[in-house]
């Protein structure tokens, strides 16, 4: 039986190839191929800073490229399986055969015929429909996303194109998360493929507990199109455990893979990264780049009000999948480098030089709404304390601090829940490279925080599953025994910081609860009324 | 007689020199010299920020230069009188001639002997300390200076200094104002010149209300020194329409000034920067620089809590003087471009293409704490309403209509005393720099804006009252129909603008009583404990 299995993960700029090793994870072979539509693959409209689509047309021959070069480097001609995970929600509309509607010469151009990217806010008053309707319903449909749903998933997006692109909703025969039609791609089976259950139940309210997705009344009630999605849905998905099917001699060539080759069903991206960073019962992995991302997974989880998804079995089948995160992190850094005209790095060398406390400031991380607990994206940043003399890096490291705070919010908001967390273990792009920013964590967070070994986790995770339905490993725990690990380096909290950050942390939760519960002081919502008027 | 006045405005980097023609105002010539220590003129602590301070050497040589340059250029040989302010509260200890401890030699170098500038914030604690003394024994002290005394002024500077530099106090024969200290050298008297009602009223709780300046009963309680400052005090002070003496030979000789001439007891500028703007009772003046203060005149005033001052006589004879102030306009904007490093004139450029209320943003204007009307040094500031999308140029005209709602808030309060404000005239730097802030200060006032003809008002202010005392003109009134007037330009309020102004004013409003009424949200006050404990 071949030793390799291949994981193939889908970002918001670019996809990543990667060949490793089934026996002990080794990196053998990577290939990352940037998206040729868009900034860098994403494309926005300079009237809606909503709106963020992906050209679907990019997916296929970044990923031919980057496959060639992964396999090229890692120089094996077998596979024992392949794994995919995308973005997501980043739901498109496709015709019977699964072919992106936006690729149909019909509707070339047409962004809302393109892939709806995670990060699109557009359909904020459609998900505001969906929360209000389950509530007064008294559905159980927000249960397991943490009591609001969100203007960034499935069901708010498909809304939002019926009611502003009826021509495109209605012409799409199914919609279907990016990690499917990817997987509907390399295996041949179009719509057939089996769809994800991570995807469907993190993102389009899909569970069990209620027999699959909402039903077709609650959804008919809302929108008569939604409805008539429903019809076109399947009635079931699958754990990441599970084939979608095989890889089909033309596909196999015209990607240079080995035909035949096992494909798992398809993930989202911080689901597999969790995996690749040895997630497991009180163990909590946080991906931390542009925004972030918490996963845990857990036995006998209860509802937890605020937090975005319960799944079963969408991280580890057997066990109960948590997410969590916060809207922006690494982009509100980025926006403050921008704003203040300084690189990061330099911000970084003088904010390590800042004691905890002693710039007097205190930031909101809302800067792109409240992912969790508040689950608002109509909330906006704040910063108090400033003087005269407040200077850039300052700034730079309450921001940073605030982020902390917010993953503190969120880790209390679970462990109030009875579900655990010892350990933290980091990755991302930010916890790469930010030292600064992880010993906040460490000292804010009051854990020690260790290091992912690998630097393309969501890709390992992704080759993991591969590995599992290609038959090398018997479950994905075991998987990770063998092919997952950490870095020496740890981030240990030091006493007097966290100190400071315990008193930071209640006037944080004071500004929060005063920001962030409507009732108290919604003074960000009558700022965002004015702006709304002023145009 | 002659016709020419002379105006001498010390103020926080340089000193100006302005001579005039009294028949009509008409500026003949002028001469400004930039202080020699410091930065600019400003001694500052790199580890206390609070402090600032002046060497009182600086003040003779650059005068005498200012002084030169200015009657050269007017080409006048007579003068009919000269008047002087400074800024202020700037108390300087003094020895019995009247010379600054800080030009002795045993003091060389010793801040504490040295000026103690307007903006100084050292005695924070000494301030409060006056405050609840004054409220514990319920007496009427603080009535005329909005029931808060500050930090900035006079005998919370003096004790501050007595508790921390006693060798200093101790030396000193009294403490003099700066105006005073000024006519005291040009008029040769020294200690003994008459001193300025305008800075003993507004600066260090003197009025007739309760006989002069506190008693010593009440001091002594506070501190056993500031009971011997008051000894050292004369019982009576003078309003600038009268001579606080003359020019002596050997000073005329040394300053290129004809001798015997009428020097008017001193003022502070921004009351001299008033009468020279025409203040009248329902017309406000004011004056927008790095700070603002505001100037009006009227009859049967009441106290007005959170209005810093309210003095008889202070600005104009007869009329009441009443004060009130932002503890940082200019400051703030100026900081803003240091922080995201863009000139203001980039900024400016882009904040003006925006509309009212656009941003989604609202600032509180209190990075160097709130002077009126909450009278609170220890307040900090606040943004909210940041995106992703937030740039620089939004900041900046936040901030700038953060100051706008600050002026409104005190407009507001000494309007609901029943002191009508009709027209606003503005002076300054910032009015004569920024038609973008004087437009959003029209709007946000809601009132027509126009613009003091002279750009030197303190110094015309000063030459004003020294044709007062040189007997050109009867009295202030009369000095100020023929001497001052108004720019063509006048800023109207734009309807639309104003109509968002006030949406956004209600919001300012709310934050402004949840962040500075401490029982509401003390939230700045615990981080700058924080801060504190941080070290």
């Amino acid at each position: 039986m071949p030793q390799f299995a291949l994981g193939i993960d889908f970002g918001t700029n670019s996809v990543r190839a990667l060949v490793v090793d089934c026996a002990d994870g080794r990196e053998l072979g990577t290939g990352v191929v940037t998206y040729a539509s868009g900034d860098e693959g994403v494309i926005s409209d300079p009237h809606d800073n909503n709106l963020a689509r992906q050209n679907p047309a990019d997916y296929e021959p970044a990923m031919r490229e980057a496959i060639a070069e992964a396999m090229s480097a890692a120089n094996v001609n077998e596979l024992a399986g392949i794994g995919v995970d995308t973005t997501g929600s980043t739901p498109i509309p496709v015709d019977q055969n699964g072919t992106p509607l936006g690729m149909h010469q019909e509707f070339k151009g047409h962004l809302a015929a393109y892939a709806w990217l995670w990060k699109d806010h557009s359909a904020f008053a459609e998900a505001e429909r969906i929360t209000a309707h389950a509530r007064e319903k008294e559905m159980p449909y927000l249960a397991k996303c943490g009591g609001v749903y969100s203007s960034e998933w499935f069901w708010s997006k498909a809304l939002h194109c019926a009611r502003t692109a009826p021509d495109v909703f209605n012409a799409a025969h199914t919609w279907m998360e990016c990690c499917d039609f990817v997987t509907g791609f390399l295996t041949g089976l179009g719509t057939n493929v089996r769809r994800s259950t991570c995807a469907a139940g993190h993102k389009g309210m899909y569970s069990d507990a209620w027999g699959g997705y909402p039903d077709r009344k609650f959804l008919e009630e809302i929108s008569n199109g939604l409805a008539t999605l429903l019809d076109r849905l399947p009635a079931k998905t699958y754990t990441s455990d599970h084939r979608a099917g095989t890889v089909p001699v033309e596909i196999a060539r015209s990607l240079s893979l080995p035909a035949g080759t096992p494909v798992a069903v398809g993930t989202l991206d911080a689901h597999a990264g969790a995996v690749a960073s040895g997630v497991a019962p009180g163990r909590m992995v946080k991906i931390i780049g542009t925004s972030t991302c918490d996963i845990l997974v857990g036995t006998n989880v209860p509802d937890i009000p605020g937090v975005a998804g319960i799944v079963e079995g969408s991280v580890i089948p057997g066990l109960t999948g948590i997410e969590a995160g916060q809207s922006a992190v690494g982009d509100i850094f980025a926006w403050w480098s921008r704003v203040c005209g300084r690189s990061q790095g330099e911000l970084s060398k003088d904010a390590e030089k800042l004691r905890a406390g002693e710039s007097g400031l205190l930031a909101l991380d809302w800067n792109n709404g409240n992912r969790n607990v508040l689950a608002d994206p109509l909330l906006t940043g704040l910063l108090v304390g400033q003087t005269l003399h407040t200077t850039p890096a300052e700034i730079y490291r309450a921001l940073i601090e605030a982020t902390a705070f917010g993953a503190s919010k969120i880790i209390k908001r679970i462990e109030e829940h009875g579900i655990e967390i010892r350990e933290i273990v980091a990755c991302g792009g930010i916890a790469e490279k930010s030292s600064l920013t992880m010993q906040i964590y460490a000292d804010v967070l009051n854990r020690p925080i260790r290091l992912s070994r690998s630097s393309q986790a969501p890709a390992l995770g992704a080759a993991i599953y591969g590995a599992v339905v290609g038959g090398v490993h018997k479950d994905v725990q075991s998987a990770q025994a063998a092919m997952t690990g950490f870095r020496d380096l740890e981030y240990r909290p030091e006493a007097h910081s966290a100190g400071t950050y315990q008193k930071l942390f209640e006037i944080y939760e004071h500004q929060h609860d005063a920001y962030g519960v409507p009732d108290l002081m919604p003074v960000m919502k009558r700022l965002l009324r004015v702006r709304t008027l002023s145009r």
